[in-house]
């Protein structure tokens, strides 16, 4: 029985398992922009120890990417790259591919929305270390893409060691993504993740075998992956699909599925109203 | 067929289920101090590498909680809040709310009853990131109740970073807690952890769906959650009952029963014998 | 039905899970260190973003032992042991147990040979945590059984905050060793791990029980471990055995079995040509 989510703005049949996009709540770049400058001005004024903070990374700047761009060269740097390099790195990126700004918005907006835990924009931006493992990780996406691909991989090392999240620079994310906890996430050289995917801390998207070729799965449009979920080898998990934690997935799963186990058997099969 | 724990001094039927309490064998915390310095000023004749480590840590302070104060403080520094900033806070912290010391104090023992790895104090206190982590979340969980919820969050995160853990800020924890290893542990915005809890890495104690009211575990005195166990859900793990490595619970457990798989079943019903 | 791996050179009956020996594709270590000197020559002068980072930690070095040595003492810097000091500890750990050197290269051809995304060694040596890790516990290991405990134990904590991989001072590994992805990895005091293991990210050698003696596994030449894989207790995985993501393994598993589930249960009995 399928019971479309029906949001005013919005077509009846919208469901996240179709792929990003604004929502009537969602807000503009600028929106956002002003509504982070808002949330950072109030907690200044709130919260004096962390005033010297919020200017540097968030007050100071003039623009949502120059404050994304800080926060996250500052989290990067390290003896490999410094802080200075880094950011250079990433104004050349946001600027080859505004596209990465625009996944990051979507991917606010995603914690925003999924995260019951997250009700300010700058908490995302700041403190969720998935959220900027994901940013990261669509910046040394980008350079394995134009061939940087030593620079890619020690980015790729240096967001393992910050925020243990382990992403090959190879793997495509969609928009939209929820990376909830991080801890031990691993994704694998050619997994394809969706848009509007959520995966809890310790999710793996691993290969089998060693050939060449497609080694990693490839996770659907709104899926929601629990904690500690593997899905190895090249499997599908269909667009809306949900896997319990501690689950482990070896074979394909239609869509609005939901399977349980090690290894991962269907408890529900697809139904929309999921 | 019970059979309580009989050690002289204590009551023939108490039990680590019952809630934490000092044992015959417990240290006070001048006792305790004195020991760690003793420890400590015996490892930096030992071993001259560690002495300036040890006199900075531990030996050039005039109190426990002095040591415990710089020891956190040096962990959590970052770009975020200075150690200058997080002396002051946790000495406040400390001031206003001294039953956090004495929590300190009964997780030290708690080590060092229950882990086979620990045989000195100096060991939990300044080697053990489980031990740091969760004093790291009562100072956190301490502001969270006064209000100063960014606080909080700017300090969960740093403790996410920095030790692998992450642990809501609003989460209640009671005493003689052991987080072994640590990696990887997750613990959501209501749940409750009894006194005398062990975990191993990896535990999750997790959501389900999105509501308000109480969505997280609660978890009875005496438990242990083994390694990778996630527990989901407004479910109870009664007192004293024990969770095999990998298991997934999403139902209630009784006191003193032993659990394991995905989804858990009970393999053994209560007995404090256990 | 047994099927060897025929590689010329190498007698037709050896397999990895004899243990670890030099393939005829592997190199001596001048040879590995002059193309480790390549690759970073050649990656700095195409990614001159990288250059002074591998002129500090390869090109400005005169041998391997060097190079490895600046390295890991830059990584596991800290508060508790600057890097100047882990250069000495390093440099005398080398001269006095030179194997460990050895071992270094032989778990670099590890990663080469087993890990589809290493194809350089250069990426394994400056990028990998699990390598990285691996290494470091080699040392702590080496000063563990000088009786300077202390000091290992120190080592084995810095090593857990900076790669999230806990592995006892104890413990004893062979040759070979690849730890991918390696956060989460936890490997109790009493473990022994035999050479061209393989393990994946969140994989346990852990304790069950609290007395003396042996209360970790043993795990043969040539076992795969998958991701989140528990081994628990006093048991034994033999030579050459596979055990799924996820699994629990709580008793003995034979040579060149194939074995997953919670507990893990038997899907194949052992063959060579696994």
């Amino acid at each position: 029985v399928m019971q479309p989510i029906s949001i005013p703005g919005v077509p009846d049949d919208y469901h996240p398992s179709q792929g990003w996009r604004p929502l009537p709540h969602h807000l503009s770049k600028q929106e956002i922009w002003q509504r982070i400058r808002q949330e950072a001005k109030a907690d200044a004024d709130a919260e004096p120890t962390l005033a010297s903070f919020l200017y540097s990374s968030i007050l100071g700047h003039s623009s949502f990417e120059k404050s994304l761009n800080f926060i996250l060269a500052n989290k990067l740097a390290s003896p490999t790259l410094y802080s200075t390099q880094l950011v250079k790195i990433i104004e050349d990126c946001f600027k080859e591919e505004p596209s990465i700004v625009e996944a990051a918005l979507a991917d606010m907006q995603a914690c925003f929305d999924r995260d019951p835990a997250c009700d300010k924009y700058t908490q995302c931006l700041l403190y969720f270390k998935g959220f900027q493992a994901i940013q990261c990780h669509r910046i040394a996406h980008h350079l394995w893409g134009k061939g940087r691909k030593m620079l890619a991989v020690a980015l790729q090392s240096r967001i393992s060691e910050a925020f243990h999240v382990d992403i090959h620079p190879a793997a495509t994310f969609g928009r939209g993504i929820l990376l909830d906890h991080a801890t031990g996430v691993v994704v694998g050289e050619t997994a394809v993740v969706g848009d509007n995917v959520s995966m809890l801390h310790h999710v793996t998207l691993g290969g089998s075998g060693t050939g060449k070729g497609i080694r990693h799965p490839t996770i659907g449009h709104g899926v929601l992956l629990g904690a500690g979920v593997s899905v190895l080898g090249n499997v599908t998990v269909g667009c809306g699909a949900k896997v319990g934690a501690g689950s482990v997935v070896v074979s394909d799963l239609p869509c609005h599925s939901v399977a349980v186990g090690v290894p991962a058997r269907i408890v529900k099969q697809g139904s929309r109203s999921e």
